[in-house]
């Protein structure tokens, strides 16, 4: 670590995506839970992948797609993450690092090979995850660079951190040095299946302080407070006293505080291609506004302007400048 | 092998495709020739990837792209190509069978590694190639299933073949073994290049009959009569007396025939993207035509068709069935 500065640091899963096309029957023959991410072993996802068709390969992770879409708006950007010393991995750093985010987790000499996703995209665009976590089980302690978290303004998390073992002892050493210099910590929660396996941690991340910006969509804040009811779960977000976002795909995005809840419309698409970095192409936007002092409304359009972009193609990382995008769109972002 | 018959059987290199967009003065800096495709070694390989940005991978090799867009089309269809016992050549294999393309060539247990090509786009959709052959190299004598030959009504080699070592004397023996049984045996040139390297022995490939049908594009064509002229390549090409297809662009495309020289204009697109399979797609198109006994202008149109598709997204292999993309267009193809 130079003495560079950044604007965000993620620190996630580092995976890589094997995208096919499929059609639902595929998914119902082989048991899988339409939109959700599911954990597999080694043997099951090379099973799933025997089964499925022929596949394109692209980085991806929820967390470090939202930090290569934070670099593609111009924002100074970091990530940590762990893959291990195989090709994989390999095109993990290189994609990454291509992408202008610093990145220098060491890769796993051993142990299980570089995590990837079985991403199956359905004709109406939505995509079901099986995830072999692989390399990424073996973040730990050790990978947090103090200096980095230090000199990163926004340290971004995800909540499938909470699926390696060790990573989120890795997630709260973070969030400490964080707070300690007083810079800011967001989290996403991720996908409603993670929320009911970590609900009272993330509810206690919240109410202790440990982050202080939620991402959610509506499916992940209902499974938050357990009710069927959008309003209900909404009214009990705002009493955390975070800075929520609150994403609901073609309806837009609410921004919530103590004080208000405000709704921002999503941005317009041709043609829906495949929902992977959806949310994390939000994400990327809001915190792109956040960082550079937009007000909550801007931040939201910068959140819906990336997501718009990254479902009508393939893949979960921009093909596009998102920083001209942003300024074609009327939404340049400050220097 | 079973008893199965074929209607299409493809000789090609094997190789996956690491594609990325680039400007054009990154082809400038590293000396690359726009549109070509250049050989490299696996060290320069590896500089120019570290030096290109973030890719996506997709299985790729010039005759495996036509054959797989045969199978799309709904022809029972067979690859014959070396990959190695590794992570892209299990890749390689998975997504040619995934594609409904029966592919049995043994893997090279060791050896150089699986052939890749450092695919480079351009924003006017133009790419450049660079392609480490790797495990191509291996292909040999033995590789060539002679029954899968002879119960193959159409042979399809690629000029690219003639630069391995070994798989020139694979490329000899199975068009042999296909005529021998009355098969037919169709060429392509592949590139400019390629044919400024084996200009006479391509000659020689129609004059002695080794091949009846020849696949060029224009600046293939006008290399291989070492002129400037279009029309003047043309006459000496439809003096061949071979069956010969003329790729022009958006032009369309010329079908030589001793008697006559039909012309056939390009399938409409909204968006050129990436060239790359342009050429690979319309031979299948047009075998795929030629081998259920369409009419030649209807092959030439299903040519076009097939290759407007491709070059309408990244990657060289059709993202719909092309049986479908052809009926919808009025030309479904005879069972």
């Amino acid at each position: 670590m130079s003495d560079e500065k950044f604007e965000v640091l993620g620190l996630g899963n580092a995976i890589v995506d094997v995208i096919a096309r499929t059609e639902e029957d595929f998914l119902l023959h082989h048991g899988l839970n339409k939109g959700a991410m599911m954990l597999v072993d080694e043997s099951a996802s090379a099973r799933l992948y025997e089964a499925m068709g022929a596949a394109t390969i692209i980085s991806g992770g929820s967390a470090a797609n939202t930090i290569v879409g934070l670099s593609s708006f111009g924002i100074r950007s970091a990530f940590i993450g762990k893959v291990k010393n195989d090709d994989a991995g390999h095109s993990f750093a290189h994609d990454i690092r291509k992408s202008g985010v610093h990145f220098d987790t060491s890769f796993a000499a051993d142990g299980p090979s570089t995590a990837r996703c079985l991403v199956l995209v359905t004709p109406d665009g939505e995509r079901t995850m099986n995830t072999f976590l692989g390399a990424c089980q073996n973040l730990s302690l050790d990978d947090v660079d103090e200096n980095l978290v230090r000199a990163s303004s926004i340290l971004y998390l995800e909540g499938y951190l909470w699926d390696p073992p060790a990573a989120k002892e890795a997630f709260v050493k973070a969030a400490e040095i964080a707070h300690a210099v007083g810079n800011r910590v967001a989290l996403t929660l991720s996908d409603s299946f993670c929320v009911d396996r970590y609900r009272d941690e993330f509810l206690e991340l919240m109410r202790n302080k440990t982050v202080d910006i939620v991402f959610a969509n509506q499916h992940e804040l209902k499974s938050l407070y357990q009710t069927s009811d959008f309003d209900t779960a909404l009214a009990a977000f705002r009493d955390e006293n975070v800075l929520g976002a609150v994403t609901r795909s073609e309806e837009g995005c609410l921004i919530v505080t103590r004080g208000e809840t405000l709704a921002v419309p999503a941005s317009p698409i041709e043609r829906l291609v495949d929902t992977t970095g959806a949310g994390d192409l939000f994400a990327a936007g809001f915190l792109a506004g956040l960082v550079r002092g937009c007000d909550l409304r801007d931040a939201g359009r910068l959140g819906g302007l990336a997501a718009a972009e990254v479902i009508q193609h393939y893949g979960a990382r921009p093909t596009v400048s998102l920083c001209d995008l942003a300024t074609e769109n009327g939404l340049a972002l400050p220097i």
